[in-house]
C-alpha cells in the first residue's frame, strides 16, 4: 500500500474543518497528524465535534505551537478566518518549502490585489503569495492546480454560479450584461461563530436576504465572468439565508445570444460530461439542495423562461462539500497525484 | 353593542379556512354560524385542527347539508378547491341572493374566461359571475371591493409581488419588460393535501424550484401589472419552496425609467403611508418573512443595485394572512362596512 | 374609557421582551411607557425587533436612565437576567412605591433563601423583598397575586409540570416518590444571547438532553411539589432540547394511589372546568406544542400506562406565552384588577 | 479482487430502500442487481431518489415480474411494508434456494406467532419461517446471524434501547420491573407514505407523543428484555415525534440493584470495548442525534439522577443507518462472510 501524505488542518474547530476531517478519515491516502484550533487548544477534536469521539485524532493544538519544519507536512488545508490566513500561509509556505497549501479562506482568491484592498479595506499582506497562488475552481483550473503549490480554494457562493456560467460566458452564448443571480444558502455557510442573528429563532421559521446590492463574493464573480468573457462582466448578485443547514441554491437568469435554453443546455451536458462531481440534468428539470446534501456534487438544471430567449439556469451544491472541504481535498488529490474523487464518492444523504 | 354578522366559511379543514377561523373567533363584529368540510362532516373542528379545542364552534358540515336561504349569512368564505368553487358559488349567490361573498380560490380571479380556460385547461364554469366579480387586492380596488358581491380573493404570491410593483408601473417609473421575480413560498402554501413531495423529510432541511419557466400564478400577475402599465406586461417569475410554515418573499429585480433606486423607495412610501398593511421600510433595509409571521402585514424594502439604474426590491407577507385568509376578512370588513382593521391588529409572532 | 396603566418592560430587547410587547400592544388597558434595553440604550425597538416598527413604542433606554419617581408606573415587568434582578427590583421598589412589579426570572421564585443560596451559589441579595414576593402560578395562588406587591412569574418548565400535578398532590392522588418528569423545551427557552451551542446548525435536526440528573429548575418543583403534597417531594426531570422555537412538553410518568388514570384524568378536569388557560383534553388524548403556539393556553391529556396503577399525564404550554410573559400578563391582569383573560385571548398560530 | 455478491433491495422506492442503496452503491463487495418498487415499476431510481441520477442502477421493477430462481441473488433486502413481508419472503425463499434474507419489516421479529397474532391482529402467514428467522440485533446475536438464512432486522426504536439494556439486564444490574422508556424519533421513522399528519406543516416546529401506553414496539422491548432478564419483562414505553428527519433518541430511567450508575457505565464501556458501531461516552456525558446522522454508530451516555439509586441512560442512534439500513447491510456482511464494518465506515455527517 502507497505511503500515506502527511495533512494538516489549520482552523479544525469551525464547520469546514469538521469537514475536513469528516473526509480526510476516511481519504485512503491521507493521514491527519496536525489539527489546529487556538481557542481550544488542548482539547480533544471529540469535545469541540462529538461525533468523532470514535476516532483516534491529534489534540488540537494552537498554530503557534506548530513546528512547520519539524511536522514535514505534504499538505495545510488552512481554514482560518480571513486576514490571519496571509500571515499564517506566509510563514508557514516559508518555514516548510516541501509544504504544499490548499486556502478555504477568501485571502487569496483575488488576483488583484488591488481589487483585494478595494473590497477588503485594507492591503493584502502577501501580495508575493498571490501571484503564485491559483484559483481552486478544479474542474476550470485543474492543470495549473496540479502544478500549483498555494491553491486558493473557491467560495461556496462563487463555485455554484461559476461552474454553470464559466463554460457559458466562454461560448459568448449567453448576454454578459444581462446576468441576474438570486443565490439561497444554508446556514452552515455562516460558520460556526456565535452571533445574535445566527441562533436557532432568529433564522428558523424564516428567510431573508442579506448584503442586499453589495456582497464580498461580488469580486471573486467578477474576476472569473470577466476572465471567461475576455471583458468586463458585473452581475447582479443576491444573497439570501435559507432554514436548513447545507446547501447552495442559484436561480440564475439569463439571455441567449443566438443560443437556445435547449442549446445551453446541450453545452452544459457536453462540457460536464466526464466530470464526476458536475451532473447536469434533463432539459427542463432542476435540482434540489438535499438531493447533494453531503456528497461533492453539483447538480445544475436549465430551463426555459416563457419570455423567449431567456433561460433559469438553476444550480446546487453542499456548500461544505464541494463548495469548501470537498473541493479542498479534491485539489489536494489533484496536487498530491492521487485519483482526484479518491474520498469524495459519498454519495448524498437524503432523506 | 351592533349585532354580529353571521359568516360561513366553506372548506374549513384546510389551512386558510382554520386560519380563518382563527381571525374570526376573535372579530368583534363576526360570528361563525357555519363551517364545512366535505370529507370530515360531522367532527368537530377540534378533531381536524386541535388547536381549536377550547372553543365553541358549529360541528363540520358538507356543503350539501348546507341550506343557503335558511342560514342567511352575511357572507361566506369560500375556500375550495379550485373548479369545485364555482359551481358552489353559483349554486349559493342564486339561493341566497343577501349573501355576499369572498372566494379565495384562483377561480374568479381572472377578468379575461379566456385567459382562465388558457391557463386552466377547461371553460370556466360560470363566466356571468366572473363579470361582477371584484380582484379583491384591498389597497388598490378598495372602492370596488366595497360595492361587490363577489370578491376574488388574490393569491398569496401575487399578493406580494402586486403591492410594490402596481404603483412603479401606474407611475411609469419602471421598465415593465424588465421586471424578474424570484418568489420563495412556505410549505402552507400548498396546503394540507397529503402528497409525498410535501412530507416532512421531503421538504425539510433542502430547498427547490418549481413550475419553473410556467406556473398558473404568472396569469394573476400578467392581468394585474398589464392593467397598472396600461400595456401588456410579461414578467419572468419563478417559485421556490422554502423549509418554513409561513411566508412569502420576492425578491424583484427592475430597472428604473428616469427613477432612482431612492425615487422608488420614496413613491412607495408615499403610496403606503397610511396603509394600515403595507409598510415600506427605510430605504436599503430589506425584510424577513418572520417579522410578519401570523399578521396582515406587507413588509417592502427597497435597495439599490450596484449595477446603475437597477434596483432590488424586497417584499414579504404571511402567506395564509394578508396572502389568503387575512386579506379575505379585510375585504369582508370592507364589504360590510365594518372599520377595515377590524380583528386584523395582531402583531407579529417572532420569535 | 378607563384610563390605561402605566406599564415598564425591563430588559425588552430578549425574547420574553418582545413577547410583553407583542402582548401589551394590543392590551385594552395597558400603555408601554418605558422599555429598557442596557446594550442597546438609544436604539428603537424596531432595531431590535423589526416585527414592531409600524408601531410607535418608547426608545429603547438604560436601567440606569429610568426615574423611577417621575415614571410613576403603574406596573413593571422585569425580564433581565437572573442577578441583577435583584438589585434593579430593589431600587425600583424603594423609589417608586406606588408601582408593582411581575419579575420573570428565576430569583424571586424560592420562598427559601438559603435553598436559593444552595442552588445558586451566592446569598441572595434581597431576602427581605423575599419575603414578600409571591409565586405567580396564577391559577393556585390567584387571590395572593391579587394582593401583592412583587409576583415571581414562574419558569416555563415548572408552570407546565406544576398545572397538572399539584392538584393530584395536593388530593394524595399519586405518589409523590414515583414521579419522573421527561421535559421538552423549543429553543427560545434558552434566551437570545449568542452562544455557540444555539447557533441554528447545532441545534437543527437534532435533538439532545442537557442538565441530566441536575437542573436549576429542580428547586422550584421541589418547593412547589413539597408544599402541594404537605411533605417533601424530590422528583426526576430532565429537560430536552428540541428544534423548534416555541413549547414546552412535559411526559409525566405517575403512580396512582388507590386512584385509576381515569380518576386522575377526572381530577384535573374538575380542577380546571372554568379556567381560560387551562384544557384538559379528552381521556387518552395528549396534547401537541404547536396547537397551544403563541397563546397562553395550557393543554393536558392523560392517559393510561399498559402496566396497572401508572398513568402518563402530557403537558404542554407556549414557553413565551403561558410560561413567561403571557402568565406575566395575566399576573398584571389579576393585581391591576383587570379581567384575567384580558388582552390574552389570541387563539393559537397553527400551522 | 474477489468477486461481487449479487444483492436485491424489495421495496426501493421508501426511505429505507434509499438508505441500502446509498450503502450498497459504495460497498466493495456488493452489486446491486435488483431493485422492486411495485407503484413506480418501470421508472428509474433517479425519478424517484434525484440523488441517484449520477449512478448507474437497474431499472425499477415489480416484485411480480422478479423472477428469483433466475436471478440467483447471493442477498435480498426486504423493505417492504409489514404483512405482504411475509408471502413474498416465502415465495422468494422456496424459488431461491441459495439466497439469503434481511428482512426490514416487523414480520419475523417476534418468535412468539400468538404474540405476533396479539400485537397484528392476524394470524402469522409463515409460521415455519418464523422457526428459522434469526433476530439481528447484531452486537447480541452475531454468531446466529452467521448461521441464519432468514435475519429479522430489529425496529430503530428497539435497538436503540435493548444495546444499553440488554447487557445490563442480563447482569441483573437494574430492577427490570422499574424501566421507563421516553424515546423520541425523526420523521423518516414514519416512512414515506403520504399521510397527512406527516406533512411539512403538521409536524415542523412542534413536538408531540404518539401511541401513548399501546405500541407495537413494545413487543419486541418485551421479547428482548424477558430474554436478557430470564423472566417477564414489562416496560413503560411513550414514543415522540421531533421535527428533524433523522434520529432515535431514548431518554432511559432506571434503578441499580446494588449497582451504582457508575457500575453501569462500567458495564456498558467493558461490554462494547470493542465493538466498531457502539460507541460509550465517558460518564456523566449524554449524546445527541445530530453527532451520529447518517452513520452507523449508536452513542451510549451515562448520568446519575440526583435520587439516589437511579440512573438515566441516554442513546442514539440513526435511525435509517443503525435502526435499519445500516445495521442490515452489517447483517448481511456477518451473513456473506464479509468484514463486519465494510462499507459501513462513514463519519457521521455535521453539521
Amino acid at each position: 500500500m502507497a505511503a500515506k501524505a502527511k495533512i494538516g488542518v489549520l482552523g479544525a474547530s469551525g464547520y469546514t474543518g469538521a469537514e475536513l476531517v469528516r473526509l480526510l478519515l476516511r481519504h485512503p491516502r491521507a493521514e491527519i497528524v496536525l489539527l489546529t484550533a487556538d481557542r481550544r487548544a488542548g482539547k480533544l477534536m471529540a469535545d469541540v465535534f462529538p461525533q468523532f469521539s470514535p476516532y483516534a485524532l491529534p489534540t488540537l493544538t494552537s498554530i503557534e505551537q506548530a513546528d512547520w519544519k519539524a511536522l514535514g507536512l505534504d499538505l495545510a488545508f488552512c481554514a482560518l478566518p480571513h486576514g490571519t490566513t496571509q500571515k499564517v500561509i506566509t510563514e508557514l509556505m516559508a518555514r516548510a518549502p516541501r509544504t504544499k497549501v490548499v486556502d478555504l479562506s477568501a485571502d487569496f482568491r483575488l488576483a488583484d490585489t488591488q481589487a483585494y484592498a478595494r473590497w477588503y479595506g485594507h492591503a493584502h499582506f502577501a501580495p508575493k503569495l498571490q501571484k503564485g497562488a491559483v484559483y481552486g475552481l478544479t474542474e476550470i483550473y485543474r492543470s495549473k492546480v496540479k502544478a500549483a503549490r498555494l491553491v486558493a480554494n473557491p467560495g461556496c457562493y462563487t463555485t455554484c454560479s461559476e461552474l454553470p456560467l464559466i463554460p457559458l460566458l466562454k461560448a459568448k452564448a449567453i448576454d454578459p450584461d444581462e446576468i441576474v443571480i438570486d443565490a439561497k444558502s444554508g446556514m452552515t455557510g455562516a460558520g460556526r461563530t456565535a452571533r445574535e442573528e445566527m441562533l436557532f429563532s432568529e433564522v428558523s421559521e424564516g428567510f431573508h436576504a442579506y448584503g442586499v446590492g453589495h456582497h464580498r463574493h461580488m469580486a471573486e464573480l467578477d474576476q472569473e465572468f470577466s476572465l471567461a468573457a475576455g471583458r468586463e462582466v458585473v452581475v447582479t448578485f443576491t444573497p439570501h439565508l435559507v432554514p436548513m443547514n447545507r446547501g447552495i441554491f442559484s436561480t440564475i437568469y439569463v439571455r441567449g445570444l443566438k443560443a437556445s435554453p435547449e442549446q445551453l443546455h446541450a453545452m452544459l451536458l457536453k462540457t460536464y460530461a466526464k466530470e464526476p462531481f458536475v451532473h447536469v440534468l434533463p432539459f427542463g428539470v432542476t435540482p434540489q439542495t438535499r438531493h447533494v446534501r453531503g456528497s461533492n456534487m453539483t447538480f445544475i438544471g436549465v430551463a426555459a423562461d416563457r419570455i423567449p430567449g431567456r433561460a433559469i439556469i438553476v444550480s446546487t451544491l453542499d456548500n461544505l462539500t464541494k463548495g469548501a472541504s470537498g473541493q479542498a481535498v479534491q485539489n489536494m488529490n489533484v496536487m498530491l497525484g492521487f485519483p482526484e474523487a479518491m474520498g469524495l464518492e459519498q454519495v448524498a444523504l437524503f432523506p
